[in-house]
C-alpha cells in the first residue's frame, strides 16, 4: 500500500488521471492547467474547481467567516484571470457540521456576495449538505473568452520576459502572524492579540484580491501573454510548472522579484528570508507570467508589473540569480497538504 | 442564534441564496433547478455541482470505493440529463484523510473513469487536497443543449401528464438491507453478510444509472417535457418542487407508481408500505416529467415510462390516490441531512 504523502498533490493529480483521455470535440483542455477549456462555436467556456477544507486551508479561530467567503470566491476567479479569461458565475457546495448557526451561514454568504458584487461574477447553484465535523467549501467558477486570446501554461518559449505582478511573500507573512498571536493567545488568553501596524500582510491573507485589473489592462494593451498562471502556491512552484509545461528553463533574478517593504521587515522579524518567503509562500494570488520580448512596450507603462527575468532553454535548468550575484537552483516547494 | 436544522435544506438554500440576483447576461438559470443555465449563442451551457460526504452521504464499511466514484459521477450527470441536456465534461474535487492509500484512490478513480466511459463525457479538472477526518468528494457535471430544449421545473401547466421512468424505491432498501447487515455484523463479527438474492435492490443503492437513454428518446421523438426533475429525494420531495416552480398542484395515483416487485417483497419484510418506500425513500436517479397532453403519443411506445397522474391548478393541492380509492395530501420528506 502507497502512502499518498509519497506522490505529492500535483504528483498525485497525475497519477491519478492519467489514465483519462478527451473523447468530445468540444473538451479543447482538460487537466493539468488552471482552468478547463470548453469550445462553443463563437468563444470558450472556462471552468475552475477548489476545496477549502477547515483545518487545512482555513483555521476558523482567527479567520472572520465573512473574509472566508469572499476568500473562497477571489481564489477561484483567480485561476479563470490566469488563463486571461473573464469569470462570468460562480456555484458553490458548502458542507457544514451542526455547530454552525444560520447566522454564520449568513456571514460566510455575505462575503460570498460581497466578492460576487466585486468581480461582477453571478451565484448561479451550489450544494448545502452537512458534514460529521467542520466545514468544507468547494467553489466552481465559469468564465469566457474568445479562443485566441486564452493563455495556456504551455506557451512560453525561451527568450520570453517573465513578468509578475503586486509583491509576494505578504499573504505568507501574514498568516505567520496570525498563527504566532494564535499560539500566544492559547498560553496566554488574557494577552491580547497584537495586530498593530500588521494591516497590509494581514489583508493579503485574509482578504486577498485577483488581478482582474491586469487581464483588463491586457485587452486594452492587445497583449496576449505566451503564458501565465496565477501564484497560489509560491513564485518557485508556479514558475516550475510553467517551464514544465512550455519546455524551458528560466533565469530569475532576485532584484527583480517584487516584495513590499512591510514583508521585508516582517520577514527580518521572523528570522525568514524575504525572497523565500516570496519564492515558497503561497496565497498572494498574484500573476506570474511570460511574453514576447518584442510585446514589451504593452507592458512599459502599466503599473504593478515587474519583469523578474527570462526564460530559457530548458537544458539551462530553473535559477536564481541573486543580490549578490550568485547562480543557484530554484526548488519547487509549494504547500505540502498531506 | 438559529440552529441551520429550523430550516432544512431547501429552506437554507433559499434562504443564503434570496440576496443574490444575476447580473450577467448569460446567466440564464441561476440557484433553483437542477443546474445552472449559462447561454452561449448557438446553443447553453449547463453546471451542476454536488458534494458527497463519507458519514453522511456514503458509508465506506459497504460501499466498494470503485462504486462510490461511478455514482458520485452519475449523481451530477443525473441532473444535467434532468434538463433534457447532455452532460459532456465533469470536474471532481477530492479532500481525503491520510488513511486512504494510493491504492484506494485508484480504486475510486477506476469507477469515475468506468462513469465518463460509459456516459462519454470527459473529466476536465478538479483539485485533490488533504482533509482531518474522511472523504469529501465534490462533482461538477457541464452540459450543453438547445435553448428550446431546456426543460425546468417551472414549465407544468394544469392537465399535464405526470411521468415517471424506471421504478422506485428499490435504492432505499437496497440501502436498508446494507445498513442491516452492518448492524448484525458489528453485533456478530463472525456472521457473514445475507446479500442473497438482494442483487437488484443493493445495485439499485451503490451503482445508480442516470436516465440518458430517456434523453435521447425524448430527442429522437421531438418530444419536449413541460418540466423535468431527477428524483434523488424520492417521488414525493420532487414532485413538490414541480408544483411549487409551476405553480401548480397535481394528483398522483398510487397504482400508477411504478415499484419492481422486488421492492415490495422486501419493503413488506421491513414492514415498510411499498408507497413510502417510493414516496419518500431516495437515490433513484429515475426522471419525474410533465408532458402535453396532445404528447401521448411521444411517449405511448416508448419502454419504462409510466403516467401516474395529472397536474392541477395549484388550489387542488397536492395529493395522492390510493389503491383503495381514498385521497390524501402528499407530505414532502425527502432526506433530512442535518
Amino acid at each position: 500500500m502507497t502512502d499518498v504523502n509519497t506522490l505529492g498533490e500535483f504528483g498525485l493529480i497525475e497519477h491519478l488521471t492519467k489514465p483519462f483521455s478527451l473523447r468530445n470535440p468540444s473538451s479543447i483542455k482538460g487537466v493539468g492547467d488552471d482552468a478547463a477549456v470548453i469550445d462553443n462555436g463563437t468563444h470558450c467556456t472556462l471552468v475552475s474547481t477548489d476545496m477549502l477544507v477547515e483545518g487545512i486551508h482555513f483555521d476558523l479561530s482567527y479567520t472572520p467567516l465573512k473574509h472566508l467567503g469572499y476568500k473562497a470566491i477571489v481564489v477561484n476567479l483567480s485561476d479563470i484571470y490566469a488563463m486571461n479569461a473573464h469569470p462570468r458565475q460562480v456555484l458553490v457546495s458548502i458542507a457544514i457540521s451542526s455547530k454552525y448557526t444560520v447566522e454564520a451561514l449568513e456571514e460566510l454568504y455575505a462575503g460570498i456576495k460581497a466578492a460576487c458584487e466585486t468581480y461582477q461574477v453571478d451565484l448561479v447553484g451550489g450544494d448545502t449538505t452537512s458534514s460529521p465535523r467542520g466545514m468544507t467549501i468547494s467553489v466552481t467558477a465559469i468564465g469566457e473568452a474568445k479562443k485566441e486570446r486564452i493563455t495556456y501554461r504551455s506557451g512560453a518559449r525561451p527568450g520570453d520576459l517573465i513578468c509578475i505582478t503586486g509583491d509576494l511573500g505578504a499573504a505568507y507573512l501574514g498568516l505567520q502572524i496570525l498563527e504566532r498571536e494564535k499560539r500566544i493567545w492559547q498560553e496566554h488568553p488574557d494577552i491580547q492579540p497584537d495586530l498593530e501596524g500588521q494591516a497590509y500582510l494581514i489583508g493579503r491573507q485574509l482578504k486577498p484580491e485577483a488581478r482582474r485589473d491586469m487581464i483588463e489592462a491586457f485587452e486594452k494593451n492587445s497583449l496576449v501573454p505566451t503564458s501565465m498562471i496565477d501564484i497560489s502556491d509560491g513564485l518557485a512552484s508556479e514558475l516550475f510548472h510553467l517551464c514544465k509545461q512550455s519546455g524551458t528553463g528560466a533565469l530569475i533574478e532576485e532584484s527583480g522579484v517584487p516584495i513590499h517593504l512591510d514583508t521585508q521587515l516582517m520577514a527580518i522579524k521572523f528570522r525568514l528570508d524575504p525572497i523565500t518567503c516570496a519564492l515558497s509562500g503561497g496565497e498572494d494570488y498574484e500573476l506570474l507570467f511570460t511574453i514576447d520580448p518584442r510585446d514589451t512596450d504593452k507592458i512599459r507603462f502599466l503599473p504593478d508589473i515587474y519583469i523578474a527575468g527570462e526564460m530559457l532553454t530548458s537544458d539551462a535548468g530553473i535559477k536564481l540569480s541573486t543580490k549578490g550575484g550568485k547562480l543557484h537552483d530554484l526548488k519547487a516547494q509549494g504547500w505540502r497538504h498531506f
